[in-house]
């Protein structure tokens, strides 16, 4: 049960990759045309959370952008060119096992036990601003611009769960402006609708999604996947229902020997030292 | 399929209504009584937006009230005079024929395919500030206030759908203390918690309404209709049932048109100019 | 259908209890520990509110701490201490016993038709924090400090129903961070992320609280008890079916004499006074 799929060694070919003790550092890399994506880098991206649900010596993933910017979507010339060819031809099927893939990117970062941590710079637009939205905590710059622009190519604000998820970070009003409009929310409005749990100064910002990914993995990581994992499977239990799930999770959890080190740590003054089981 | 139901020829007999272009105005319009709601108000409101859902004319509905007020709810002579009469004789058919007539003008606000806009000045309350809350998107002025104000007249904050939408815009918190006492909410308190997408001056109050509503006419508005719907659909479904379902909905939205106008008008470094098809 | 368990006679033997007219007041009362909670006190509290769902001479609940804190969580002594026995003796049955008692615990207070105020000063951590995001308003002190801070012990952040209810109070992005992190939400973060009702000076949060029960409790409290019923019920439901939820309760509200009242005190220009019936 203990695999190590992902480690130092591993060598993506669409993104930078980078490991640091138990923190990976997933970095979009074509900074000359803002990081956009391609059909090879969901695809790898998506095949790489997937198998970071087996990775038991990554802890934390940080997901961030080379040169400043975050991300610019689905790259116009390597992705919406095709598309619309794929439209002209009526290829219909192909057009899903697109939308699809793109949604399995988000399953897999929503499915993986890990906390990922979005450190968002200058533009992150289209699928970028997804890929912010399904991370579990967002650090931005004041000057970050952050748009599901959408609606701008043509298309719905209904792109790989945008509709379902975006209205429960932000609420259901601000979400459905920035989803018909497709504007973009900046930095501090980012942070004041509760999209970005911090603003930080753009030279510091890697510094500090890492300084909080150590204190993550710092925690009792077992237990951080359990309240990953009930995050998603309670979005949309009854109250009563999502009580008994936490209750057999807790259980669960109680049987860790990082609960009976943090007991142990307190009995004797000193400070926890968790291991992740 | 391509029915013109509504049009500039539609003249209802209880609200006012003009379309200009695509946009339609919806304006509430007993300004001496701060624009009540009545049994026929609500059947004709009701009918009209479940006639919108065939009105490919309309792209975007303005909601709006007469006289530097928005709405000030059920008439409390014509409506709840009548319902209070219905109670002492026992009618209980006829109660829950009114609820349900109320509950299906929510109904088919948030059933239509066209982004509603609601434009709030002055008196937002009862029903009418549930008006507002079934709206897609709000622009209000710093001295509206809405009020959930069920509890004042005896009843209970669940009325056409508050207690599950409400919580969805403002949080559970905030729309618990609003249905149960039944406070007025300011208007920069409104845009604070998420309510009004934006606060503005009331003599440009309608101006700028109808400048959003034109920016969403030139957006492709058959995309906007699946943002709407799918905003609607993943109320209560799971994370992955929600991307799932997307997937599908960008596949169709990507059959479209308007995908491709937006792809060609970019390689020609112009401005695409959607057709909503 | 008229009964009264819980009266100006009850005696509970953990914590304080006082009854005002229709408010009682919860008081968590160990002040020299900061108020923490024991096997005995949870259960206690679990029958308590399971009682009150027919206690028809309390309208609602003042729950708060002694001392200028609210309550220091589950005590570490009486309750990680054996919990963490079970553990090592693989007594897997206690625990849940356990996890499940504490989140019957939230399941009562939700389920009581009364409206549960939280008046919270100084420390509100694990289980205190969660007593708190139980109730349905909350009143806060700047200096108070609320921590999810299951982490910090090696447990995770789903407990007693956290991971769905936190989320619905101050947004996911946010609830996601307290829970992961375990860090302390001071009491102006509270009020801005919708967490807090109102901020208030810590010599006055009681009597504010009290003030707030008494408005609530001279409202239509049949009514109260649907609306705090009906935010439960419709947690996970679509819209429609919220919509057509909120029909069949409203018209059981307008069944009350409560609504009559209301409207004969408007037509005689009077200020109406409810029975909560």
């Amino acid at each position: 049960m203990t695999t190590r799929l992902l480690a130092a060694d591993f060598r993506p070919t669409t993104f930078g990759w980078r490991v640091d003790g138990p923190v990976a550092t997933l970095t979009l890399s074509r900074p000359e045309r803002k990081n956009p994506l391609t059909f090879e880098s969901y695809a790898e991206m998506r095949d790489t959370f997937r198998a970071l649900s087996f990775a038991t010596d990554v802890k934390v993933i940080v997901l961030t952008g080379a040169g400043e910017n975050f991300c610019s979507g689905g790259d116009v010339h390597e992705i919406i060119g095709p598309l619309v060819q794929m439209k002209e031809q009526g290829r219909m099927g192909e057009l899903l096992d697109f939308t699809r893939m793109t949604g399995d990117l988000v399953k897999a970062i929503r499915g993986c036990p890990q906390p990922v941590i979005a450190a968002i710079d200058g533009v992150c637009v289209g699928a970028g601003a997804i890929l912010a939205m399904a991370s579990d905590l967002r650090l931005g710059t004041a000057r970050s611009k952050v748009a599901f622009l959408f609606t701008r190519v043509g298309l719905s604000g209904a792109d790989m769960g945008a509709c379902a998820i975006l209205p429960r970070i932000i609420g259901q009003g601000r979400a459905s402006e920035l989803l018909y409009t497709g504007r973009a929310m900046g930095g501090d409005e980012a942070e004041r609708w509760g999209f970005y749990n911090r603003v930080v100064a753009p030279e510091s910002l890697l510094d500090e999604a890492h300084e909080l990914a150590r204190t993550l993995c710092a925690g009792p990581t077992f237990a951080h996947g359990m309240t990953k994992r009930c995050l998603h499977q309670e979005w949309s239990m009854g109250v009563d229902e999502a009580i008994e799930a936490e209750a057999q999770a807790q259980a669960i959890c109680m049987q860790t020997e990082d609960f009976a080190r943090a007991f142990r740590a307190f009995a004797a003054k000193e400070k926890p030292v968790f291991e992740g089981n």
